[in-house]
C-alpha cells in the first residue's frame, strides 16, 4: 500500500501531461535514485504500483562513441517524432558522468530545442555508481515514463565498459550509430556492440559519400559474416525474422529520418506481430532480476562482518602463495553463512 | 593436516619421475574432481600442501576452432619439446565433453606417440558440470603437474563459449590457432578472443601459402587496429612491452616450430625479466577467486530453501508485470538473509 503521498504521486504520473506531471515523474525518478532505505523501501512500492501502467511504449536504445552526432540525431528524431503527434522521453546511462563530471545529458544545452518542447522530457543519467546501479536508475525511470503514458522513450549511452550491453537489454530496438571511418566497425566487433544492433546508423553520410558508402558495404558483410559465424547460444536475432540493417543518414541535415523511422516501425509491426517483442521484454525482465541478485549477492558479501574481517588476510595469503584461491573462496563462503 | 594416506600421495606427486608419480598424479586430480563434500575437504588440503611446490612451470594456454590442428601440433609441440630435454603436461577446458560425450582430449589415440612417451602426462577435460566447474578443476588439475615438476603445462581449449577467457585467465601465454581462412580472424574478433591473444599462429600454412600469407597480413592489421583502439580497461598489454605476434606454420610437417619455440621463450624471458608474469599470476588468482566466490554466492543462493520456495512464485509475477524485476530481487535477497 502506498502512502498518501506517494499516492499523490502516481496519481500525477499517471495523470494528464502538463507542468504538475512532469514535476511529479521529477519527483519519482528522485526517489527511486535515492539509496536511503526508507526512501528505497516506498520506491519500490511506487514501482509497483504504476507497472500495471507500463509496456506500452517503444523503448530505443542508441548508442555510439563520442562525437558520432548521438545528441543532434536524438534531438532531431525527437522533434520529427512530435512533429506525427508523439510524446517523446530521453533517458541516459552513462556511469562516466560520475568520475568525469560530464554526463552525456547533462548539459541541457545540447538538446536545446528538445527539452524546450512541452510533449518531450529529458533526464540526464544517474550521476551515482556503478554500471549496474546507473543501469538499473535508468530501467526504473524508463518505467516511469511509460506510466506517464510517453509513446517513445529513447535511452541513450555513450560507449563506456559495458553499457552499451545494458542499454541494449532494456530496449525493444538497439541503434548503433557509427562514423564512415575505417576502423569503427572492427571496433564495435570487438566490443561485442556490432552483435547487439539492430539497426546500424551511419551517421555524417554527407561529409563524405563515398566513405559513408564503403563503410556500409563493410558493416553489412560484417553483420553477414557474424549471422552466419554467430554460435548459437550468442545469437540474438534469428536469421529468418530479422536481418540487422545498415542506413546512412545526416542527423545535422535532418537527412535520412524518413528511411530510419519506416525501419524502426517496420521493426516494431513485425516483432509485435510474431510475439518477439514480448518475448524479449520477458527475457530482459529475467535477466534484470538474475543481474540485480548477483549484484546484490556480491554486495552483500563485502560488506559481512565475518568475510570483512578474514578478507585481507586470506587474499594477502592467496597472493604469497601458501593457499590456493579456490580453497580461499570456499573459507570465505564458509564464512559468509 | 594432511592425513597419512594423503600426505603419502603428496610425497609421490613430489617424489621422483616414473610410473608411481603418474598413478599419484591421476589419484590427485581424481580426488580434486570428486564431488563428495568430504574429498573436497581433503582436496583442498592436499592442493595447499602442493601448493609451495608450485608456479615454476611454464603454462602455455592454445586454443582455436575444431579443424584447426590443435591435437597435431601440441603432439608435435610435445615431442619437440621432451627431445630438448622438457617435460610436458597437457589439461583441457572442455565444458562441451559432457554433453557431446567426445571430449577433445578423452580419444588419447589422438595424441598417440606423445601419450606413450613416459616425459609426457596427458589428461583429458573434465567431463562433468558447467564452464567454471570444469576451468576450476583444470586450475587445480594445472597445479598438481606444477608440484609434480612438468616443465610445461599445455591447457588446451576447443572454442566453446567463454573456455577461451577461462583459459586464457589460467596461463602465462595464450596462443590462438587460426586457419587460412577470410572471416575466421573476423569471428575471433567479435568473440574477444584476438584480443586475449599473446601469439597467434597460422596453421596448415603449406597448403595455400599466398592465403596464409593474406591471413598474417589480416591479422596484423587488426591486432594493431585493436591496440591502437582498445578502452584502457580493456588493454591486455602494455604495447610497449609485447606486440601480440603473428606467426605460420605447419604442424603437420613440423614446419615453423622453431620459429614458434623461439617466439614463447623470448616473451617468457621479456615477462619474467619485467616481472609481468608473477604480476598477471597474481592478478589471475585474485581474480580466480572472486571468480568461485561469485559462482558459490550465485549456488547458495539458489539453492536457499526460503528462496527456493520463493522463486517461482516471484519470477510468475515478474513476468505476468505484477512486480518489478528489481523489486523481486530484492525481496528473494532479503529472504536468503
Amino acid at each position: 500500500m502506498l502512502d498518501p503521498a506517494d499516492q499523490a504521486l502516481h496519481d500525477a504520473v499517471t495523470g494528464a501531461p502538463g507542468p504538475r506531471q512532469r514535476r511529479a515523474i521529477a519527483k519519482a525518478i528522485t526517489l527511486l535514485e535515492s539509496t536511503r532505505d526508507d526512501h528505497r523501501a516506498r520506491a519500490d512500492e511506487l514501482l509497483n504500483a504504476l507497472l500495471p501502467a507500463t509496456g506500452r511504449s517503444f523503448r530505443l536504445g542508441i548508442s555510439g562513441v563520442p562525437g558520432v552526432g548521438k545528441s543532434t540525431f536524438i534531438e532531431t528524431l525527437g522533434l520529427y517524432l512530435i512533429e506525427r503527434g508523439q510524446r517523446v522521453a530521453v533517458l541516459a546511462v552513462d556511469p562516466s558522468s560520475s568520475v568525469s563530471g560530464g554526463s552525456i545529458l547533462g548539459d541541457k544545452t545540447r538538446m536545446e530545442r528538445l527539452s524546450m518542447h512541452e510533449r518531450a522530457y529529458i533526464r540526464p543519467s544517474p550521476a551515482s555508481g556503478t554500471l549496474g546501479g546507473v543501469a538499473e536508475k535508468t530501467r526504473e525511470s524508463l518505467l516511469v515514463c511509460e506510466a506517464a503514458g510517453y509513446d517513445i522513450v529513447i535511452v541513450e549511452t555513450v560507449g563506456v565498459g559495458q553499457s552499451e550491453t545494458a542499454v541494449a537489454a532494456m530496449t525493444d530496438l538497439f541503434v548503433l550509430m557509427q562514423l564512415p571511418n575505417a576502423g569503427d566497425d572492427l571496433q564495435a566487433i570487438k566490443k561485442g556492440v556490432m552483435e547487439l544492433a539492430d539497426l546500424v546508423v551511419i551517421n555524417k553520410a554527407d561529409i563524405d559519400e563515398s566513405a559513408a558508402t564503403r563503410a556500409r558495404a563493410q558493416i553489412t558483410s560484417a553483420l553477414r559474416l557474424l549471422g552466419q559465424h554467430g554460435h548459437p547460444e550468442h545469437a540474438r536475432h534469428d536469421i529468418k525474422l530479422w536481418h540487422p540493417q545498415v542506413l546512412q543518414l545526416s542527423a545535422l541535415k535532418s537527412r535520412g529520418l524518413d528511411e530510419f523511422w519506416a525501419a524502426v516501425t517496420h521493426f516494431r509491426e513485425l516483432q509485435t506481430a510474431n510475439g518477439k517483442l514480448t518475448e524479449r521484454r520477458h527475457a530482459q525482465d529475467h535477466a534484470w532480476m538474475w543481474e540485480r541478485i548477483d549484484a546484490g549477492l556480491k554486495s552483500r558479501f563485502r560488506h559481512h562482518p565475518a568475510v570483512r574481517e578474514a578478507l585481507p588476510e586470506l587474499s594477502r595469503e592467496v597472493r604469497a602463495g601458501r593457499i590456493a584461491a579456490s580453497v580461499a573462496a570456499r573459507r570465505l563462503l564458509d564464512l559468509f553463512h
